[in-house]
């Protein structure tokens, strides 16, 4: 009996993190577009691996190239940039079949002076990251806008009671806590009619329009969940994170018919309570210890009933979840 | 027409980076293991998420003392380890129908005193870190082993060419380059005879027995794959990353029968030379400039023809890829 | 002759890094203080090193705690927290003649929810990160204020011109290009009269009152010097990041009496316009590329004249500047 | 009255972080040396400051250059190179009157392939990080060897007792816990016989001769003191971490007449024994628990009696200590 040959599983390859930056100066008051872009092809890539034969192989530095060359004629929102990205790429090659562009987005504002805000002058905002995901699968496009580092605490309305008890268990109820995470969340976009049909959302993306592409607009979107986020983890009493999660999933789906699928992976981050009666002193819930390691991860998916989440959005390859 | 309700979709939860340390003392010369281990639940959180009803949740509190008391028996491998935690849990409550279980491991070397290894003073070896990964899923355990932090370069016997060119390209063709990579590998062990049919490799893991399952030697395989990743990676001329990283991954799998598959996700970390001509230098590839970003990516799976890959052992909940 | 002996020199112990949450709930209305302390004692604390005599060594598990129960009353601005920490080691244990006290404090934004700042809900801001040292040296007491990493960028305004070239000169002249850095600064409060004199800036600091030391109000400060930074960076033309740290640091000086003088610690972020000739496109200043690294430094202070700078205030002890 | 007028302090600039791969390769058996150099001029850049005048500012980008030119020549030890950098920049331009310049260095080891070291394959070797600092002030040259990162942990023969108790402390005594800390470390070269007088150890330096400079070995000096750490480390019973230190530095001063001083700054890396007798087991200082922060932090310099430590050998210019 032969061993089974030894084969090329899925793969993709590219150039990650190019870090491009966009001033528009068409006015004094300039505009800055400031990205972290990833690009990596799927398609027929067997010969490079298996053969030493490269000519298949879009140098990643042609990838980087192509981001810049792009970014000449405006970024947009990162969704739509990304969909030009991935148009490009699976136009041009006929051995392209599809792939991921991923895209971080750094918020700026503009430096005040003298209670004005300058044309020309910002300072970074701070505020959490906002990511986005384009895949192209054949001729499915999947769009996922996200956010990471959005960093929320409540500091009462949170408890976490009821919760089996084994050997293990000594932690006690409590009624009364503090709340906090880092929240990542990555939404996946509806598709529209007609979409992965071939003729796709893709007309047009070459020319730089921003959103124009038929779809939702990507930036009003990102404002509207990331507030969504913030007002679902704020109003309601947490009878622990896990139902947290549900609701801030809950609250998106409901306010963005644009929006088919949302995912969360959210430590949390505990604030323990010091003791503090061998000072004498009393501790209402005043005084805390904010730990780094372990911390509690919560991860899930809300989406609609009877809605398929379609796998090769939101898988990688190489499997390092 | 009434939209879809909103539903829970896949999910996962529990504690996450626990650093535990086992001191082995049972003779003056000690032993020590050094692990972050995350342990994940899957299984009927329902009502959690929904209701607020925490009557499932295994406080993650609770899997953290669990990874210690534990720990009170001994480590062993890692993977081991893991298995014992996977079968206690899936065990213990019948709500939980699998998890992921993760952990890095860090080497530590004895300190060497007049020529001799110290019986209880370590150096951290600062080599790559090792990382073990179970899932289980049902009465299946998937076992995958890895390392992450691998630095290796080759100052020559690699080069880039005959890749193609557009309108986007300016990379020029080169035969002699310095190849760079932090190899993170995973690799899925092979199931055995018998597995998945519920009676398992879970007996008598709670006996600290190291690596008694019945399964390989995850301790010895490491090293093996280590070492052959590393002599495959100086052997042969690259002719580009994506050959290396296939030569690696056939070099595995031909060498270990156990291993089912291996997986990569290897940057390109850019050595530029440096143009000195401005300075009266030549520079034959002498002087290079070690660039943070962008970096080339390349990631692929390597695997047996006919093998189905379980795609449960590879996904993570939150699709984080 | 005989060797000097080996003799032990400056030196300081404590505990770093407390991460102390305090939540003030007198009303429904919380308020959150996030900072992360550490506490360095400096005296006599020879006999631990050379004899292995802890009788002077004050735990640092004790000092962690003294952190926490003081937070109790109350902690008020960073400085003042400090101060009061000061106060307490050097008058408790005399043979603790000074020490150097620091913090971190992190800012927290009340989530809006339907345009109301919620009560107990918060998000982190996310900007730079606030920084304060206190250092007792005998009767003295050094309070300095500061942050670090307020990153700022301005699109134009910002050239570099006129230096010398020498035979490894190649950069060129440029009349306009993105100017962006991370400032790190550290001013010096001004000390009293009568300070350093025995009766001090302590009295009545155990009382947990803020800044009712006498002193100036170090959160107005801060958010007048923070506000003096952006604007000054803002404003002028910049011919070089030298000219502009000290611009910065000259608006500061003439606008807050209370300061004695302000030190910078300035990357220059390089962003470079990115050659699109290749690709048959223009690059007006418009597209750039972020590099991580090398960077520029520039670090200098600005100062009064004839005042002199007290030494302890701004050093280390084990001299890793 | 008038204030006082408003002047520039202390100050240097210049390219941070160069990461500069040098390989030689006369011979098929490839060397590679892999640093990451600072490069700050100090001197008379008043002008540039006050004025806008960029006419003494030698550019960052002209460090750089000179960074990789200089290393066409060979690197050497570190601290040979730093040497030369000094020399060159100090006296090529008549205003520069010193400077700080500053090396990290990696090291790789040579892969194994079939027992034999490879000739032009490398492994990085993740041990410690290797530092150099060389500062030019006037004729002075001041050398400082170091490391950090070197991460050593014994599981007994440590323990702390005998501390005072106030009402702040909780802490047990305890004759036997485990000890960890992060060495990092910094040794000052005496200065040999003749130098400052301006003769200086310059003369040959640009040839690329690695330590041609009459003075110490330094990469033996270097492994030399790296074993004495560890030795000391691990040989003697530890009261404390003080106690540790001191030996640490004693044992480098005594057998190491070419070093004047060193300094450590040494984080006490608490293990804490975790409570495992609510799951009726015991824990004999087997299973710990390896906390993140809070960390006691240590630090102090070792010296010979009499020798006067000179300040700017070990001062920074912007006071971040």
């Amino acid at each position: 009996m032969t061993e089974p040959a030894i084969v090329l599983g899925p793969n993709q390859y590219g150039k990650a993190e190019v870090r491009v930056v966009k001033v528009t100066r068409e006015t004094a008051r300039h505009e800055i577009e400031d990205l972290n872009v990833t690009s990596q092809l799927r398609g027929d890539f067997d010969r490079a691996h298996l053969a030493g034969d490269n000519s298949h192989v879009i140098a990643t530095d042609t990838q980087k190239n192509t981001v810049f060359a792009f970014a000449r004629g405006g970024i947009g929102s990162p969704e739509a940039f990304l969909l030009r990205l991935a148009e490009h790429f699976t136009s041009e090659f006929d051995w392209v079949s599809g792939g991921r562009w991923e895209a971080e987005s750094f918020a700026w504002d503009r430096i005040e002076v003298q209670g004005a805000a300058h044309d020309h002058s910002f300072v970074r905002s701070g505020r959490e990251t906002r990511t986005a995901v384009v895949v192209a699968d054949g001729a499915a496009r999947h769009v996922i806008g996200g956010l990471k580092g959005l960093t929320v605490l409540k500091t009462t309305e949170s408890g976490f009671e009821g919760f089996p008890r084994d050997q293990y268990t000594t932690l006690a109820e409590t009624s009364d806590r503090v709340l906090a995470t880092d929240v990542a969340a990555r939404w996946l976009y509806a598709r529209r009619e007609g979409e992965g049909e071939g003729e796709g959302e893709g007309e047009g993306e070459g020319e730089g329009e921003g959103d124009g592409d038929g779809g939702p607009d990507y930036d009003a979107s990102y404002e509207r969940v990331r507030a969504l986020l913030l007002e679902a983890f704020a109003q309601r009493h947490s009878p622990a994170l896990q139902a947290t999660l549900f609701e801030m999933g809950s609250r998106v789906l409901e306010e963005c018919p644009e929006i088919a699928e949302i995912r969360f992976s959210m430590p949390n981050k505990h604030h323990f309570v010091v003791d503090l009666t061998p000072f004498g002193l009393d501790n209402p819930n005043e005084v805390f210890y904010a730990a780094d390691r372990p911390y509690g991860l919560i991860e899930a998916a809300v989406t609609r009933e009877g809605v398929v989440s379609p796998a090769a959005a939101w898988e990688g390859i190489a499997g390092f979840c």
